[in-house]
């Protein structure tokens, strides 16, 4: 029940057309959708600012195309994730301003230009094979208004890549900081920064990697102030946390 | 090399009062200083919101104390984690302003009152074997200059416990969510909320939780968006972590 | 040797048509048997209820065949799980009532309609990917005699979808409760309910899942009364032992 | 927000005494507490039934006491787990009524007799260092109103042992089995009996038992059906589940 | 139940002292009596050959002092392991023969001299913290009868010290190897002799031991032919294992 | 450097046709060779009773064919194990009386018949899916010449299966356990035997059986004394360890 | 920033071009430049000695062609590892004295013969299966100028095999020492020789081996000195590690 | 055996004062010990550069001092690791130049002052309390005659520190490197240096550290090349690498 349909059953109640048992049967079938609405309208206020986000690993391409058919008639911004090609073709049949970002493995609809907000989210990662979950991160970011400033390959054993854009870290509200083997880097950038820092480790490794455990395990211990992780691979995870932050700090305005 | 000394050497090359090549030897000299001295800067800048941390696990009382009293010399608010009470005790005697919080383990010294910027992080924990950890996440947020909402013993299996809080919840700008065991309630209450949830899994449970693993895998495999995750136990990291995010918030109003 | 051969064996002992010397021989030479009947018997008194079950896994659509060939001439019902379509066209070839759970991978044949006895099960799962783990629940605990009610996708990222079906879940005797990723619905709905509740890890997730480690591990250390586990995927065992539980209460009347 | 208020609510708005905007916060900041409310009457009817239960791990000997002294004012039967005898005297001081089930390390408390169920509770055990365990699940059904046998020390490598009681055990309507080590007395039983068992791993054992992991992988794995498990060591959890099974059976009379 | 009461049994059905109903019942009840008394038998024979053992991990030294009490009545050989100095104290008083063999933390009894079997158990350990778990192995091995022949602080860092007993290993008939650490000593061994060979994990080690994973694990892949393994530290399984090996090649000669 | 070569070399020395210092350098040189020749004296020894081993995992067919060719021109007993038939068929061409054993997944070439030694090796396993590691261990103890019984699909859910032939596993001198899943069947056999058992877990199972651990660390931890374990899957170390085993049985009556 | 720059700016604020406050914001932001600067000198130096090393995993044949391609414009010498055979083709083409090391899966070029320093790089390994990284290190070891002898098949079962080649191992200056399985030839190796062995532990085995698991912790726990460790399948990484350390005796004589 | 001895053998042959079979046997039974003499030799040739070590940890401080007693009357150094106080003063009563190092928990003895090598070995730690086992590594690289250079507590989050050491760490020829937590300075140094890095994992750090598994994974999986991993808390095993290294740099003038 939406806000216009509570106020419609109030008024109703008020101007004799509803009885208070009418009122009551609803107000009491609706209880929970009372709640849902809550948390519906949540929805809705959120979704103002970013799409749903649909994520295929598992679906056919044939079931990904009907969700998104069905998104693309009520949101202005689509995001899918975990996307293979051909989950991208099927989708395109049905929503032909589609686009595949084929290293995030992701696709977006914007029946709209997204709007962006102030202030950058930035997102680096440590080696090249790190970059899909990186861009996974960065797009995410991107359909759900951020500005975003990449910084890819500046891990920690060639640490002059790093600080050759030392300066510019410090501009960004938030950091994504994507690294696989040893996942090193968000403690380094987390030494370097005073903005929250979202650990993203990934699988890239072999060996006592444990695909993305050695990472993982890591990036928990950091001794860097600031750091969060999110799980192994998790690009989307800490693209959809990173805007959140930088919402706020937006909206800090008008508080 | 803080600012001013900076300063006042090039206005000596200025000047003329200082040659081209002795502001050169000095610069060089002090090259790390000067990357060093930055780090301190931003140190500095930092320090400006809230104080240098000691975290006392693994020293002596007398260590401790030997750290505090140099702090205390140069900042107005000290905090150390992981403080038994023999060594508030010992810290006491250097620093008399001292406060012992027993169940966070933690002591604060405020030389001056801590200023609260506007915007509320809120600390919630799901049993009160939790509490010790909720309430460092707490301290930790305070003495960084936050105002902190306590809701604890809120966990999923009375969920009528978190429901009643649900509305005010809303009202903050980020949520520290600490629990042990199955580590369910950061999953439940990221699905309510559309800011920022640090999770903190805690070593709180028996057998299989394996010593807070099984709540850090929970919380990793969150299907909550907006949900990232700190070590175990480490209140003190998602304390700190609230405060950068509650503080760009606070400060989105300049950008 | 069943109960009535055994009956008509000491009947003839009684009788007379036969000695004692005769008799001892029969059953020393079953002995084994006996034994085995004992179990037997167990089983067929068990067996009235619901039928038979198949592990097809790593067995050839040929050796199931030959399986469910014999069990059809003795069994009103079979259950075949973890059967691939393939399986299934070999075994409709020999038992052409047998229909196919696409879902949940399952085999069934009912040579008889299955009774069903008073009372419900409820099947309830997090996700739609971890469907096929609750329809093999579902599945086994219908042709094991039981009234099954599904509530999929009512996982607790989106706590109104579950609390708005609160009230029916307090209607059924039993509750198999399937969750991947973090593993947190049991948790939930345990609290909810004062039922048992049957709790299903499934492999759905990645990176820090482990192959459904992380909501294993979160269901045993479960902080609600009343849930107990079973092995990750194990929709059979959970199905089965739900019908064990829910044929408690019917069967509650006669003692 | 019961029923009585929501009328007043709805009637002040017909009577135009509360604005539609008022009614409309009113009810959006109160659709939860109909939601919690609603739980907590189901929590007081699942109290009449049993009592509630104190975990005393990590509490304090007067924590514990303050506790009790509490639900003994309201409550019939009480269950304090994990007791140290130090907590049982503090206890016993506030509740002199209390009993002390040494190796079950519990404490209960009977203002009235248990009233007990029909049917019976088995409680298995494999080696006598299970026993504390065992006792805990066994104690925890008492109280709760069932009748419980005990079978200790029946473990598999003495089979003989086991087959002793075998009749006996099918007379169980469920069947509680603790075993540490190898953990291979729940398939056993499972193998044996038609009813429902729970399957409970201790920490019994040393080297690669890994403080019950190796118990706890193998009931999981077991290959009998009907086989649920817990966590390690939670002999109370496996009771609870036990009597809410048991009370099913003798509840079945009246549907 | 033994054939004279089954005779009975049928005979008081021929008489019609006996239904057939209470035939039945007690055909079905006893049929696996009947089994497990020849097991019993089974048990006695087997208890000719070497003495019970108490395992005193997690008993009082009053429970092991009665246990050995009872045993010493009607057993000439009597062995109790992982045994601290108090519980030996204890014993004594009750079976003054009794004897502490300190490094391997084992009690042994000896009515009378036990017999030795021809035929040499080697027991060999890596480094000098391994010598309590390879004593466990000796001392369990001479009380059952076997002559065992000691080799220490052979490990494979000092090849040559293994080496230098390389041929008087040939001599046995089978061999206890006990190794912590990366435990390599078992597969060196198991390629020098064609005997079988079982091989003990220690915990003795640190760090990525992991309290004698590493060894296990080591000792589970070596690449020798003719070794299995026992449980970390299990000194008594391996002795117990070596003695019945050792047995058979007594007992060879009467085949 | 053979025993002929030896003698050669010294009854050189002692007629004067090789100097004191020619035969200090050839022996010197010949030091290893002189330790290998002891260690291939002994493999011949060794060989005698039982053929050369060929691992084909990782193998082409090829190379398998080539080792093979090779073999049997200087042995009569050749084993290769992990042979797929492709490998089989390769080797066919070279060694036409090779035999493919199907579910051992193991070639056997007998250029001679493989003399029996007195005495039984008995191979049981768990379940039907268990039986190609059992095989493995069966096909490795015949081929190096012992008799076998198989006992399989006696599996610790269904007890009376095992029961039935309890009396003929008392008639072993070693008996090979093969199981998955929970990985209880050693630890009941172990407990009704006498004689050395040799478990094996098998990587038969799903989810929490974590490709054979769950098994393994069952069978380690196992209350039965005289069980011994290999690695997961390991049939060929097993039967290999209990030929050893029964040679000693065998060769007993010489000592 | 290079002197030249920072005396220019120096300069400009002494001449007034450049303000203060310009001259502050420059410095800032620089000084880590400095540094990373520095840092570039130190690996164009690095670079003299030996060849980029390109990582091919996960990269195609057409991207590693063109990354080669560029290389060797610059270089004399160029390492590619872990390459398909598809991506040697596709080397080839732009660089025709590309060689393909198939066991090694390696890729050299080779524009100039690479001059060898004196010393020698012995590389062994335990088993045939384990010959491919040894080969990575050997390749890697040779293109970096180091001579490498190779000891393959040497694993401690038949000890005799690396006895046999005992004298020579003195001869090297550092050895990388491969094995899958239990991991124990490093340990054996660095009881023998006094040069520092770096350890390859692969992931040759099965079951327990965990995918080199159980041969990385037993060479991490080595009861030898002067072992070091990488990780699992790792050639590369001793192969590199080993030339560094050579070229330190090497170079020894100009200390 | 030694030369002399088989000399004489052989001279024994030739003069016919012994028997061909004799000899024969003398050199099969001698065969291992001409190996064991060459190991001997070795042996001694590596104690001359640096002396025998004791590992204190589970032998009693009067254990430690015999062997102390014993090993200063053959040696001029001596070195005793994992040392705890009350060891020291037992082994100053036999010792009296006996040396303890706190941090280090390390005892030395120098009859003469241990002379120094030429090249430097840098010990560089992460945080404070990591010191103790930078200590281990830095006591035991001086007594086998090793310059050291510390640098503490330059661990990654403020990475300043590091940098201004940075040009000292390429006067170093080995480097080894300590740290816990999440163990990323090995990588960032290694990263720096074309020298040899030796990394040690410790245990600082809580939760998910798992006592020192994250930064041991961390290290084995580094980015940076050069690196090689000793076990957790191994400083003494570090240390010992290191000095191989620095004395091969050292002699390599020699070749």
């Amino acid at each position: 029940m939406d806000q216009a349909r509570l106020r419609q059953l109030l008024e109703g109640v008020r101007a004799g057309r509803c009885s208070v048992e009418q009122a009551m049967r609803q107000l009491k079938s609706l209880a929970i959708h009372d709640l849902s609405f809550a948390r519906l309208d949540g929805h809705r206020a959120v979704r103002k600012g970013f799409p749903e986000v649909v994520y295929c690993e598992g679906k056919t391409p044939a079931q990904v195309a009907a969700i998104v058919r069905k998104l693309v008639r009520h949101h202005d911004h689509v995001l899918a994730t975990r996307a293979a090609p051909e989950v991208y073709r099927a989708v395109r049949r049905v929503a032909p301003r589609a686009r595949y970002h084929a290293e995030a493995r992701a696709i977006t609809v914007e029946r709209k230009p997204v709007p962006k907000r102030p202030g950058v989210v930035a997102v680096l990662c440590a080696g090249t094979t790190d970059i899909p979950v990186a861009e996974e991160a960065a797009v995410t970011a991107e359909i759900m208004g951020n500005q975003v400033r990449r910084y890819y390959d500046v891990g920690v054993a060639g640490l002059h890549r790093l600080l050759a854009v030392n300066e510019e870290l410090f501009d960004a509200n938030v950091l994504v900081v994507v690294a696989g083997m040893e996942g090193a880097l968000p403690s380094v950038v987390g030494g370097l920064v005073d903005k929250p820092v979202i650990a993203v480790p990934t699988s890239v490794g072999y060996g006592a990697s444990f695909g993305g455990l050695a990472a993982l395990l890591a990036m928990l211990n950091t001794c860097a102030s600031g750091v969060t992780v999110v799980n192994i691979n998790n690009g989307f995870g800490a693209g959809y946390a990173a805007s959140l932050i930088n919402a706020l700090a937006a909206s800090g305005a008008s508080r």
